[in-house]
């Protein structure tokens, strides 16, 4: 059987809406009020004006930003803003900026952050192979670093804060590619929250950086033109041709959330109950599936787990696979299984998961 | 008359093939030999490896290219390569870099040059306005500069070189953004050609980049990951979540060019036949069509003019948008009329334009 759509549970890029890739696909021919291929528009026409204005504004509603936050769609993935946050906010700097390194994501922001000034570690999850975060009291929180910075939700280990962290005092920098607009998410206690789309929003090739007013009063000025969030802001994220498909895409979601789905509070109940939906059939397996992630941090969008029996994951996912599942294997740097249940999987796909999950149990137990 | 995607003079984003729109129609619901929607497609996929592959050996072999060249599907346009190209070879460096400034695009990369290290613009044309491109003799090239930087085609004022510029035993570093693989183009005589991908050859949202092995051999090691060719290299542009979909309707528009063109040179004649028919028309209109570029300098990828009487420009616009056209207002930094006729526009439109044209002359001119 050929993977389905509806059962796409991969790490990323991930599963669209179907009423949006029914919409793309139209477009690709002709967008109706233009006429035109959606990717033979120009992107310095009022089309594509009014199509980034609308993301942004979209945005800044879903998450009830105020007029001191800018909504920029960047390129470059997560991996860029890795840079672009220690270029802006970090170079020259005496103090360092704090660091959370909670699994494998949060890891790949630190060589990068380094290159560009001081940073301080606070909180490793590494010698305990990432499968729980920190409380408060486990957080030297400095008053004098430039930031804190710290990933939302770990996509490889399935771990998720449901929290925020840090002082009010500190700018709190957030990496929330894989859970961004999953859930309300108390914006506005960050300065800068960076998500590629890849995951819950769109297609890989646009970023979404939101990023508040005053954080920036002290950048500096010699930085490339793309990479000074200014200069990105100045330009309404049109300083140069921007990725138009990805953002378009992007637009699509967003309309999908706000008028679909009724906002983040009716997608995190969603979301709630499909993760619950997973993690009941884990731990109601007797031991035959065993979550990586301790209970209290599981995250709502990856579910990570392995066998109890190694030999069977091999046969597990091709039988996954077999039945139309897709993307089940785990990051490669963690082996095991992972159902990636972003904000365009169904519950009905999970309960299609875990009634496959319990039919392999009942058939391999016996 | 809403414009046709078969009419769209766009500068960029630009036409595409009606056979490649086609097929990514299809695919925005189902990748055939995968299943599942193009958008939703692991980058680690053995089926994007292949894809980000295929669309590698096809630009070498098009390009004629030996193993000693890098074929790279970068995020950022032309104009991260505006920084990445001085990042790499010019940082710390003595002797200044030649930049040529032969119009609005070279302009746009030197102080982005600038903040990375010494450059020496070696001719400009801006004084005379941009509408002719220098001889071999009126370039001052030194043996001692890191590189030779230049823009092969000007998108905005329409000149383009007929011939490679520079020195052997200096590293040519060329912007064809707006011409690569429209001909031949001697590409082993440069250490470097970077173009993005929404003029000829997809949609916005990638950057090809052809690179020398030996280019790099001293490059820096203390870059972003993201900014490090080399990186880049090795990860065969899947570093991070690469573009997916601009990189694969790329290898959509590559196999275009192969199999149905049949490679660069018969590109390159149904090219010059298209600009033919656009100059011929100009030359022939008694004056009544002024072109902008002197004539031994004029693109066969933009034809840019005005009208004797600048007072019919806007009445010429209107009437061309109402007769299905799409794109002919110049660059909103030198005005006129441009048609801009990639790869994917058609010598039947081509036809259609021109027959405008005159039309509009004749009841204009009575």
């Amino acid at each position: 059987m050929k993977p389905q759509n509806s059962l796409n549970f991969s790490g990323g890029p991930g599963a669209l809406p179907e009423s949006v890739l029914l919409q793309v696909q139209q477009d690709i021919l002709e967008v109706p009020e233009v006429g035109l291929s959606l990717l033979g528009i120009s992107h310095r026409s009022d089309w594509f004006a009014a199509v980034i204005k609308e993301t942004e504004d979209n945005i800044r509603s879903l998450l009830g930003l105020g007029a001191d936050y800018h909504v920029l769609l960047l390129q470059g993935g997560a991996t860029q803003q890795f840079s672009m946050v220690p270029m802006t906010l970090l170079r020259g700097k005496k103090h360092p900026a704090q660091y959370l390194h909670t699994g494998y994501w949060s890891g790949k922001a630190l060589p990068q952050a380094r290159l560009e000034g001081p940073i301080d570690v606070i909180w490793s999850g590494e010698a305990s192979g990432f499968r729980h975060l920190p409380d408060d009291s486990e957080l030297a929180l400095s008053p004098d670093a430039p930031y804190l910075h710290y990933v939302s939700n770990e996509t490889v280990e399935g771990l998720q804060f449901n929290r925020v962290l840090g002082r009010d005092d500190v700018p709190r920098i957030c990496d929330m590619s894989s859970d961004f607009l999953s859930r309300p998410c108390e914006a506005e206690r960050f300065a800068l929250i960076y998500a590629h789309a890849q995951k819950n929003i769109g297609p890989a090739g646009v970023t979404v950086v939101v990023v508040k007013d005053d954080l920036l009063k002290d950048a500096p000025t010699n930085l490339p033109a793309f990479l000074d969030y200014r200069q990105q802001i100045q330009a309404h994220s049109n300083l140069n041709t921007p990725p138009v498909f990805a953002i378009y895409v992007t637009l699509l979601v967003t309309r999908w959330l706000k008028h679909d789905v009724g906002g983040l509070a009716q997608m995190d109940q969603i979301n709630q109950a499909k993760a619950a939906l997973l993690y009941q059939t884990i731990d109601q397996s007797g031991g035959f599936y065993v979550g990586h992630a301790a209970t209290p941090n599981r995250s709502l969008m990856n579910v990570a787990f392995t066998l109890r029996d190694p030999e069977l994951e091999k046969r597990f996912l091709a039988q996954a696979q077999a039945a139309g599942f897709y993307g089940l294997a785990g990051h490669r740097a963690l082996g095991g299984i992972r159902a990636s249940i972003y904000n365009a999987l169904s519950v009905s796909a999970v309960q299609t998961l875990t009634a496959f999950m319990q039919d392999f149990q009942h058939r391999t137990s016996h």
